[in-house]
C-alpha cells in the first residue's frame, strides 16, 4: 500500500501544484443560483442546507480538479449543519477521490485514547460491522490538535500506518492568539518548538519512499518567521500551510516553509478560492452566476503565483523533482 | 433566559448527583440482545451500526435519567458510525433533553475564528437556513481544546451567551502523556496553570446567579495534585471531571475538583456504567440480558461513593446548598 505522502508528493508533481483548495460550505457565502432552485424544493431547511451544501462542493471539486493536488474539507462547516451536513461531507469525500483528489479532513481532533482511535478509525479507516468491515468516511488524511501529547495523536499514526493514510499535527495556527499557548517559552523553546521537535521523532513511524513522512504538521503562512524555525526542526514532514489567501497570507510568506529543494509544503486557500465570484478581481468580471469560472481563474492564480515564488527561491531543485517523478526515475 | 451553569447547580441539586454518564457506544460493547435484531434488518452495515448506537444510548438515557444531571455524548464514537452515527447522535441529544437531563458534547472541537463559529453555531446555537433559525444539535455544553489560544475559544463563548449554554474547556486531560504539552513549564508556570488563569479571567463573561460561571474547564481525576491546584486558579468555573471508574480515578480523587463549599465539579464515568453488564461485580448479578439494571446499579453505586466521599470531606455546605435550592431560598 502506497504511503499517503509518496501518493502526495506524485500529485504535486503531475499536477505541478503544491494548492490545496479549502471547502468550507458556508450557506451565507453560495450563489444564489445553486441555492434557490433548493430552497424551493426542500424549502428553508436543514435538508436544503446539507443539499446545497454537498452540491456546491460538488461542483467546485469538478472545476478544481485538474488544478489541485487536494482538497481539504472544513469539518465544522459540514458539522454546522447537523447530520445532514455530515451526509454533504461523506459524499464530498467520496466525489473529490473519484475526481483524482486527495481528501484532507481539517477536523483539528484529539481526544484520550480510545476516543482518538474512534476518530481515527472512523476517519481514515475502517470499522467492523460484526466483523464485516465498513469505511465510514474513507479520507485520506485529518488534522489533529497536539494537546494531549502522543496518546491524542497515536491512534492517529497506527491508523494512518495501516491504511497509507497522512495526519497533519497542529504546531503553529494562523490566527491572532494562536501565541497565548504555542509561544509559552518552556525550558528556552515555545511551546510549538517543543511540539515540532516531538512530531520529528514520531515522524520517523510513518516514513515514505521519497524522503518524507506521512506524520504532517499545520503551521501557518500567517507567522513565515516562525514557520522557518519550525522548518528547520522537522525537515522530513510536509506542512500544510493554511493562512495564505483570504487570511492575509502572500506567496513569499509561504517560502519558509519549503525545504531547501522547494519541496515539503501544501499551500491551502479556502474563501479567496471558492468564493471568489464575489471578490476582486473576480467580482466584475464574472459574477454570482458564472461563479465556477471564477472559481477557475483564482485557483489557477493562485498556482501561478505560489510556483513564480517558489521558482524564484529555487530555481532548479522543485523542478528536477518534478521531472524526475514524471519521468519514473524517482518512484 | 437562563444561564447553563445555574441550570446545571439546580439539577445537581434536585437530585442530589454530581454525576454525568458518559454515552460512548462502541459497537462491540454493546449488547447482543440489542444488536442482533437490528443486524437481521439492516445487515452487518453503517445503518445498524447508527441504529444501534441511537437505541442504546437511548435506553440508557432512559435507565439514568433519575438519578444524574447529564449525559456526556462522546462524539468520537458517533462520527466512527459515519453520517448515520451523526444522526444517532442528534437523535439522542434530542431524547435526553426530552428526560429532562442536560447534554454535554464532549467534542474538544477548537478551530480559528470563522470555523470556531461555525461549530459553535452548530452545536449550541442556531443556524439561519435563508433567514429561518434551524437547530442542527441543540446541545446544552461541548469541550473545546485550548490550544489556538482565545480565538478558537471566544466564539464559543459568544454563543453560549445568547443561549444560555456552557463550555468546558481542557485544561489538565486524563491521558498519561497529557504531560507532554500541558506540563511544560513557561515563566515557572506550567502550560496547564497559564490556561487555569486566561480561563478564570475569560470566565467572567459567562457568570451566573450561583456564582458560578458557564465557563468550566475539563480537570481530570488521574492528576489529583494538579487538579488541587487548578482548582485555587479558577474557583468560578465548573470542573467536568474525567477519569474517574474505568480510566482509575476514585472518589477520592475527585474531591480537589471540589471547591471547600463542596460545589463546583461533576464527575464523569462512561464505560463502568454503561457497559456494567459485563463488568464485576454486576456481571454476575445481571449478565447481557439484563443489561438496563447493571447499568441502573452502576449509576446508583456511583452517586453513592462520590456522595459518600464528599460527605465525608464537607460534613454540611454541599446538602445546605443543595436544600437552599431545593426550599427555593436561593434561584
Amino acid at each position: 500500500m502506497q504511503a499517503f505522502v509518496d501518493r502526495l508528493i506524485e500529485q504535486i508533481a503531475l499536477k505541478e501544484s503544491c494548492a490545496v483548495v479549502g471547502l468550507d460550505p458556508q450557506l451565507e457565502l453560495l450563489p444564489p443560483a445553486l441555492l434557490e432552485p433548493i430552497y424551493q424544493k426542500y424549502g428553508h431547511t436543514l435538508e436544503s442546507a446539507g443539499r446545497a451544501a454537498e452540491e456546491f462542493c460538488r461542483r467546485v471539486v469538478d472545476v478544481v480538479a485538474p488544478h489541485v493536488t487536494a482538497v481539504k474539507l472544513q469539518l465544522g462547516c459540514f458539522e454546522r449543519l447537523g447530520w445532514m451536513g455530515m451526509k454533504a461531507c461523506a459524499d464530498t469525500i467520496r466525489h473529490a477521490q473519484e475526481k483524482g483528489l486527495l481528501v484532507i479532513l481539517d477536523g483539528k481532533r484529539a481526544d484520550v485514547g480510545v476516543t482518538a482511535q474512534a476518530y481515527a478509525e472512523g476517519y481514515l479507516g475502517e470499522v467492523a460491522v460484526a466483523e464485516v468491515p465498513q469505511t465510514p468516511w474513507g479520507a485520506d488524511a485529518i488534522t489533529v490538535n497536539p494537546y494531549l501529547g502522543w496518546d491524542g495523536i497515536q491512534p492517529f499514526v497506527e491508523v494512518a500506518k495501516e491504511h497509507g493514510k497522512g495526519v497533519f499535527v497542529l504546531v503553529k495556527t494562523s490566527n491572532l492568539s494562536s501565541g497565548q499557548v504555542q509561544d509559552l517559552v518552556a525550558e528556552g523553546r515555545p511551546v510549538y518548538a517543543h511540539l515540532a521537535g516531538l512530531i520529528s521523532s514520531w515522524a520517523e513511524e510513518l516514513m515514505g519512499t521519497h524522503g518524507y513522512s506521512s506524520l504532517g504538521a499545520v503551521v501557518a503562512a500567517t507567522f513565515p518567521r516562525d514557520a522557518a524555525r519550525i522548518r528547520t526542526l522537522m525537515p522530513r514532514s510536509y506542512f500544510l500551510v493554511p493562512g495564505y489567501g483570504a487570511q492575509g497570507g502572500t506567496a513569499q510568506d509561504v517560502i519558509p516553509s519549503f525545504n531547501p529543494d522547494g519541496t515539503g509544503a501544501i499551500i491551502n486557500s479556502s474563501r479567496a478560492v471558492i468564493y471568489a465570484y464575489y471578490q476582486p478581481p473576480y467580482a466584475e468580471e464574472f459574477g454570482p452566476e458564472r461563479w465556477e469560472e471564477a472559481v477557475e481563474s483564482a485557483v489557477i492564480a493562485m498556482n501561478d503565483d505560489i510556483n513564480s515564488a517558489l521558482a524564484q527561491h529555487y530555481p532548479q531543485p522543485g523542478r528536477r523533482g518534478a521531472d524526475d517523478l514524471r519521468t519514473g526515475s524517482v518512484t
